[in-house]
């Protein structure tokens, strides 16, 4: 039957690679258990795929489609519901085989023997779904690449030690990243006093204020130098403005323009390796369609900015 | 990697035979380029598709898994925009395809040898998408099933020759498809005087108005009677009182309840072979979610209903 | 310039006859002041005049158009802000002109020549707008028909003496009415202790209870009995149950189907003449587009039933 | 200051008597961590609530205003995150402390004399929240009234032994409650094959499906007969048919009706003690606001029934 | 009962200090009878406190939480329905009361016996609601603090003399207050030409553009210069851009951002004495969940920067 | 009848010039039928014109009621629902009579004589729709002023050669424009590999990229010049940033702000003619009330802006 005749499948950019020859993974992750003011954000994974589907493949700003580079969506991770502890664990597992997939021993042989080297990590580009989930894909990552920074898009520090009677809840984001990574985050506007007292104590914490933004050039400078070779980054949606993101659980006035994100996230995929991403908190019954669009556009943003050469 | 680590696939009930084995195909067509009033039934096929994950796949009137039967869902038909005629050109070639697929001639023969007999026809399931569609569906049953009868429940008579200028329009459905075949119309409730004097110049069609609900036993033996063997069933779902889909392009009150929809199909499939269906007109933005909850489950009914031995 | 290339004008059926001709006249009003639990009755006209455009103009119970009656649609009342008291002053105002217009004798007596009589009355069709709207309906009714009857459907009594510090609150509707007219209630499921020990009084009204519907034939009699020669109707759209029309201000379970709604509107035109009628609380943000329909339907099987000969 | 300026309160009805002096206690659980299919009833017991203020307290039913009886709406009760076991706990010791508070055994000796007796125990009604919430309010019943038997109005039959890897999940809920009290479903019309199989084993289950609705005289005695003398109340408002409340996670069509509900509950009230009761699952942003009216006019009919003398 | 097990109180920001010790009241006042396009401000009250509940205590721009210096949230103000100078008035009365309660006499002199001196009047923040409230918060506050100056944060100029038939209406608010108070105004991007007319005769008003923003140095010294010392801040939330809160019932672009509007205020209330404010106009059903979260931060904000010492 | 006692007409601005005073035609097109992400763009029009009616007539920046000039709104168009080329051909004729409308040429005659030379040419203020109907208006207006420049405000280049099977379709509107006159975009933030490749073989197209914003003065110098005399100006409403209107059907981040799109349209209007204008793409659903009205008033600043001496 002419494959004409069929809409392009339910994946991101409506493209679908093999696993073994994307370059970028997409992992959907539809849960949202522990968030505490607006629920919804287990719906965000498929809405930002929805919209990616309409979205041109084409990057003037690149000049090539982002999408050669190959992407891969894989099937949503299923909640595990017996508490957040435990599908943070689940979500670990899942992210360290697909960074380096252990049953892709062979085929990575045969690919060493092609291109006469190791195969390259895959780039994985997980859609959230609350925040908390972050905490899972930095220490996988952390395990992987030793040394590694996280960088944080957050209109919230995420620096409680515990939150509803857990430590592991998305308010506790950042402070969990912290035990193992050091954290660099852009766009903060919201803290409580315990986290502000936690932050002068010195942890190893850079802090670009919200009333920082636009960032000059000295303190662009800054937060790349901040950061180390490798960087993990997470993306709280609610970063932006409300204006250019609305649905978020937890909504913050005066944050991050769009052209200013692309303007750090250039930057620092210019003179950092950011080797993995996530998406995290977009919720789309509280905004307007717009929202699961720009989220789409920032992903796949990401996906030319982390694969050029 | 383990497989229950993910959600099932976003297909019809969340299962997925090959397309060999499965009895029946789900169609979804998100196309409504010329609906009047309310817009939308675009969207259709991909709510009723999300809803239909969350049922449970077991049937406790009939006892058993319908699903058992092979369930294959189909990646979504293209728009064709150039013109609605076009499209149900395109829609029908597909039809007539995936109802007695050519390609499928070998593996067809290797089954007869297995089974020791021709293999079934595919039941097709299509998931609008505007109603118009059912005029592709219908006339591919026709040629497939010479004699066929089409039993449409609809609360629009659709008896109009043309429409804004066109002949394939949603509002001339039922007209379209009488070229080829008898209609049986339950639950009408509204069309204009053309339609009504038309109908009195006594076309091969047998209309059961909205007022006759619910059939009397009489009624129903005469429905049945009205039906050749081989029937095609076209549910615009607007049939439905709006209590029970609110979700449609132009709602009409006084329609069919729930219960009294299933005991006519109930009868209908136990006295007549129903060769395949479509479910027509859900529009998620008009109404609730319930409504793409129930015309998923009445998909599934209808899949039971078709595959009792 | 062709008119065929341009839509029906937004008026009640996409039909506008001369205000002359017409026999029905279709006021929308705007209005909802007093509304205490959910607004936006406003809103309800306009939405019901969208909705009706779409439907068809031939009723197949009557085998007739009901539009060729004549029906002309005026622009909507303008907000008095000042005061309930003053909006149902001016309100009074304009109903009683137009019921009857001065500044059509000089026409009506050129129709008396023409048809050896006088002139009808026209049927005046309120759409609300909030309830309180009715009292200026009513009264208006009541000057111009000695003798009237009022018969409300609706959810609640509204028999209150006084509600937020007003005798001009929809809440007191009723109560208002009954100053100048005997009222039949139909539906009524709702009412304050006080309302119900007003009601123990004797005043001249005849409740018809929720909990008797269906209504038997005795109690449709009963009904009928109650009512004098005119009849004025007024249809709070709460009277319906929700699952019929859900978009209401303060929707109250176990209300009116449809056809027990149709079935006593039948019975009350065919031994009474309704000389004007309203439907009321539409709200559209409260519910989904069937109920903007379902007030539309009914707005013209009403006046099909009154233009009965 | 002049009270009358100002709005009642926002408890439930917009009354609020002393928890000494109530005799009913509500108990708002906005909790909703491990629904499967849409999110949201979090948001439940606020919208309930809120739609509490605008009923009239009297019940024409009954002929007076249950409110007499004493209302006392309690804080929401804060959610806890770290799983939902430690959440059914936390509800469950509530729910023991309520239902005869330890803290007020002096007041209960004072009462004691005033009254000569013991004071009754408070009837809890807890408004949800997710259906497993039950599960605590089921134990800790059934811990107060040895013999207790639980009555579940439901769509769904809740018997999985475990979903999403836990046991404590909404799909398990009458599972659970059954390890303590028998139980008595009503409304029933989806499960899984493994829950078919289950109830064939012979549990301490009777069961009556949406298709034995509405009940004969035989079955509504058989349903009276199944209960003990005290009997625990549990309301998974997706027992109504979409059409009566469609604002649930998972709607499925041919449920109960308005008063099919009241019919049922009323002759249970009439002939066993009614000793706490919960209304769970409903979605406000699944549905329209019609449905959380319904919701409040249930918990205030229960109300009313529970206090008959 | 343990306390922590219950979520904090539907107040301002979830907390709630004696009338006494808070410096800050609330008061919510539901109320939009005279709007003129789209209504539903009369749910902004409690849309801005539920929001506020989830916001963080602790201002890292002031380094300490604004709530230490005691909130109270007053019940919501009963709307007065007899007509909006009826509720004017009513409103005039509550908050004359509240700035400078007499009751509060005795325990006033108990403080002043501690603190060596007068205590300081209360901050009004009321939340509407539509504009015209305002006329009688200015009003009320120009009575207690004679020479006062009224701050007006707005889309529209609001100098009508009358619309809709009343002077009492939200179009007519700044028309009003300027008959007792100076009024210098800010963001004004629409108005008639009658109000263009009346500003051109020299009124004492003061008016800042849209076109002027971001304000000049010079523009902003010009803004101070015209308060006097004790300032009444009204703020129309369509002041800001739609961008930043899109939920008002008459929009209009090219208004100010979220920086702006602090940078002004942060001048406004470190040279001049804020002695109340209000929010008005949020209007929930027009716009996302982020407005209501920023309409709560920028009260909050407020509270923080009024009561710097 | 008292015309005061009722609301303005739903025409554009609540105003009705008569067809022959009027200088501005308001035509909206209620056609949307080969959008390809999001529908509904045909409910644009009559959102747009009803918020326009609360829209203040005075423009403050010209000092004037542009509504002076005469504006009379057109009944819609009636969509033709055969194919979309069929579409742009009716449109195509409406607008040719429109502008320059043959059957006035006795009036024009007439006219002639009064001011002494020719009538002015209506300007034709199309609202949408899809943008698809800007072809038609583009190619009419080309007629009519030999020579004519288009230039197109846009977020996507829409220079496909075709899409979905045909050359008539909302993604291809530049492309079909440029073979008949030249092109000027502005706000251009995506489009397809090959319309980039077709835009580097140097087709008469002058290209504003949405990173140029704000346009520096040499840009906007260029741009003036690319221009010819006569201009037909195309604004798809997502060449806004999703923050200034988000309800369109395909929302792209980083677009114009309002001030932006007000100055290059103030200055193209200053140094060019522009005879006729479109806006396009409005979707209500997809977006807040908000965008309505930001609609409404670009298209009074350009009935403003386009009849300045």
């Amino acid at each position: 039957m002419n494959q004409d005749w069929f809409n392009p499948p339910r994946t991101f950019a409506g493209v679908q690679s093999s696993i073994q020859d994307a370059r970028i993974l997409v992992l959907p992750v539809p849960y949202d258990s522990t968030t505490s003011y607006k629920t919804g954000a287990r719906d965000g994974p498929q809405a930002i795929i929805d919209a990616s589907i309409n979205m041109e493949l084409f990057d003037h700003e690149l000049r090539r489609e982002p999408a050669d580079a190959g992407i891969h969506t894989r099937p949503e991770v299923a909640p595990v519901m017996s508490g957040p502890q435990a599908m943070v664990d689940r979500l670990g597992q899942i992210a360290a085989e697909l960074v380096r997939p252990p049953v892709m021993l062979s085929e990575a042989k045969h690919l060493e023997g092609a291109r006469g080297g190791n195969p390259p990590d895959k780039i994985l580009c997980t859609l959230g779904g609350e925040h908390l989930l972050s905490v899972a894909l930095a220490w996988a990552y952390a395990d992987r690449y030793p040394g590694l920074t996280v960088l944080q898009f957050d209109a919230h520090a995420d620096m409680r030690e515990e939150y509803a009677e857990t430590g592991y809840n998305h308010a506790c984001t950042a402070r969990r990243i912290l035990e193992r990574s050091p954290v660099v985050q852009v766009g903060i506007r919201s803290l409580s006093r315990d986290e502000w007292d936690f932050l002068q104590t010195g942890p190893p914490v850079t802090t670009f204020w919200a009333e920082q933004l636009p960032l000059s050039e000295a303190d662009l400078d800054r937060l790349v130098d901040a950061l180390s070779g490798h960087v993990y980054l997470t993306f709280d949606l609610d970063a932006f403005d409300p204006g250019v993101v609305s649905g978020v659980g937890t909504p913050e006035p005066g944050g991050l323009t769009w052209s200013e994100a692309l303007r750090i996230l250039r930057r620092v995929t210019r003179d950092r390796r950011v080797v993995g991403f996530d998406l995290m908190e977009y919720c789309p019954a509280e905004g307007n369609t717009a929202g699961a669009f720009t989220a789409a556009k920032l992903a796949y943003k990401l996906m030319g900015y982390c694969t050029e050469e």
